[in-house]
């Protein structure tokens, strides 16, 4: 029979598995507020961020009430202390698709991506939206293989990034200032949202081995 | 008598208060590298993040081994998670130094930084610095008062953030596109290092209360 105890532990996971939903909806609805210049889908990504840190919050309270009176040993506690560090990611993620939502708002009525650049940063959104993807396939069945496929899904990402420097450091550029600025740091926004995808799913793979990656980013 | 226990806690503070003296040298010399043009400086930088990924490593270890091997309760409990999660925010801001360092080497011989520019982006170092600085007193002396007084001084790295992006954005700018890209990723880089402090000094105002920040970014 199972007990309570082993319910919790399954309700941290599936609270996690819904953090990683919220947060692929708001990097998905921040990339259409961008690309389409969509001014209440901006403020919907914005407003509906609280949910996501309300959750982490959640998860927090939980972990930290089950370390603290269960006494954890091996693999529950280290997810346990996983949790506690993949929800800070998840937060962020979450954040970073707040701060793409506020450079389309920044530039409503305007398009803040010049039309030459919306095949890269579209491609951007569509990486980090399959990693996010990923990272949940990952958390819900402790896939180490699909943890390892993040990575070489995450070196596309580095390479549309170096792609939109090129574009806007070109002599092509025409835009001027303003749009290379946004662009440069919508790469930086999608890249990091990418890199945490990556980390936490080194975290699964550090619960499922118990051996700690040599580096987590 | 002090057992052995409680001196691997006090050794774990003593090696983050060592992280925190790693990631504020990395900040002032990757500043240095980028205001002087400074090429030995920046792969000093660049080449010595790897002794602050070892430490986190370490203290990766140490921690999960005490909460492994010694069913740590209420205080010391917090302390050791604290840690964990301290340990990613530390590596993270040397990251940030050595995106700082890299920008400075890919202008090199040049300085990236327009002369007009330099005093927003030489006292945004200076406050990143000045709050590396005081998260080192708060974990050495659990001092919450402060805690507090570092989410004072990041609201001037806020302001130094907006002043530069006036500057760059204004109808003066006459540096074009590239400075103007750089300057406003450095800008994201040491708010983000300011971020990261905070964010460490409310872990040690939970580990000091035991009640959870509403809102740790």
């Amino acid at each position: 029979m199972r007990d309570a105890y082993a319910d919790q532990l399954d309700s941290i996971r599936d609270d996690l598995l819904t953090m990683t939903r919220l947060v692929g909806n708001a990097v998905s609805h921040a990339t259409r507020a961008l690309l389409d210049g969509d001014a209440g889908v901006a403020e919907q990504v914005i407003s509906e961020d609280a949910a996501i840190d309300a959750l982490r919050v959640t998860i927090e309270n939980r972990s930290f009430e089950l370390l603290s009176l269960q006494n954890p040993v091996a693999g529950d506690l280290r997810m346990l202390v996983a949790s506690l560090r993949m929800v800070s990611e998840f937060e962020r993620m979450g954040d970073l698709a707040v701060h793409v939502a506020k450079i389309a708002r920044l530039r409503i009525p305007d398009v803040a991506v010049p039309d030459e650049v919306v095949p890269t940063i579209a491609r951007m959104a569509a990486v980090a939206e399959v990693m996010i993807a990923k990272v949940g396939h990952v958390i819900a069945d402790s896939d180490v293989a699909a943890a390892e496929e993040l990575e070489q899904v995450d070196e596309e990402m580095d390479k549309l990034r170096r792609s939109s420097f090129r574009e806007l450091l070109g002599s092509d550029w025409k835009h001027g200032v303003e749009p290379a600025v946004d662009i440069a740091l919508l790469g930086r926004y999608y890249e990091r949202i990418a890199d945490h995808a990556v980390s936490i799913a080194r975290r699964v793979v550090f619960l499922v081995t118990g051996e700690q990656p040599t580096y987590i980013d």
